[in-house]
């Protein structure tokens, strides 16, 4: 179990050494060194033993972590021992690759509902599931739990729907559109930008990479 | 013109600028109080302040920023008054999602080519150019400038062909694959890990947002 408050700093770390464990449970790794676990992740083995320190101290001398058990603990912490009902607004490209993407499934993220403001015939359809009418948002939001709100829509759009998302008391937003989205302080927002990530590179292939 | 240099923090925080100041010129806005660019933000006025003043004291009292003008400065720097190839490997929905998306074009990304492993004969056409095997790769970069990679494929062949993207001396890889990618220090890497970002919400919903 973790022990005593994890900094913030830390807990932005921890999906990625989620992945990283993930990775190694995969390849049938059982422990692993700080060290070993530094040369992968490209961070300091201090920073690591640092961080890892949070979790009960199981990176013992001459044994190196227990992989299992750091995935589960660190998955906890990140709530992903927990079920997630996703709805996805927006059953365009972006909208369908997140709809079709398997590892969110297994990580607890279940995709619930999909809506789209005119569902081509050719889209009616999206893994086994009805797209329905983004009209329909209020009635399913009666009868259904909804933990996160995907948006893959324009700007515009997605403005407007997060103030809906709100009044039905929905409390995350994962938002893809190129805006930022103004909602009471206890929604959760996390917006993904893709230009401005493209923008990160352009700077990096003009300038050089200073980090 | 840009006086000095810029710390990384502060370019970190450059596409969130430009983002906005594009807003503003898209709703006509000529000039902005840093106060109000504060309020639009969420970000102190004095930090507005302090990260714009690079760039020539355009703030001024009385006045405030010239919203075009920051906007053109702020581009240069980000390299966007540059012309950058970029080439999509997968094209499956999110490459699809990625190469229909106007906006980048806009910004000087030209999609130049899009390969896949096996293009189904549904999808052997996107935005009216050809899918390319991904056999072609080298042949097309011996005939073509790329600049940057868009990797949307599975993570076991996005190691295998960011070596060969490595090879064929390109310099910036988009990685959207869900593992980390070994490559030179002169290759520029930008990864999107979109299970990370939805870690990131569970961790908030189930302990509250801190930040």
């Amino acid at each position: 179990m973790a022990e005593g408050k994890i900094s913030s700093a830390v807990i932005k770390r921890l999906p990625r050494y989620y992945r990283h464990l993930g990775e190694l449970l995969e390849q049938g790794v059982e422990r692993i060194s700080s060290g070993e676990l530094s040369e992968r992740m490209k961070v300091t083995a201090s920073q690591i033993r640092q961080d890892l320190n949070h979790f009960g101290g199981f990176g013992q001398q001459g044994y190196g972590y227990n992989v299992k058990y750091l995935y589960t603990e660190i998955g906890k912490i990140l709530g992903l021992d927990k079920k997630h009902n996703v709805i996805i607004i927006g059953a365009g490209n972006l909208g369908r690759a997140i709809a079709n993407y398997a590892n969110f499934e297994k990580r607890g993220f279940v995709i619930t509902g999909i809506f789209d403001k005119n569902p081509a015939a050719s889209e009616r359809e999206l893994k086994g599931k009805r797209v329905m009418d983004i009209g329909e948002l209020e009635d399913f939001a009666g009868k259904n739990r909804i933990d996160i709100a995907a948006l893959t829509i324009p700007k515009d759009e997605a403005v407007m729907v997060a103030d809906r998302l709100v009044r039905l008391g929905i409390k995350a937003i994962w938002n893809f559109a190129h805006t930022d989205l103004n909602v009471p302080k206890d929604v959760v927002v996390e917006s993904v930008h893709l230009s401005e990530s493209l923008m990160r590179i352009s700077y990096k292939l003009v300038n050089g990479d200073e980090e």
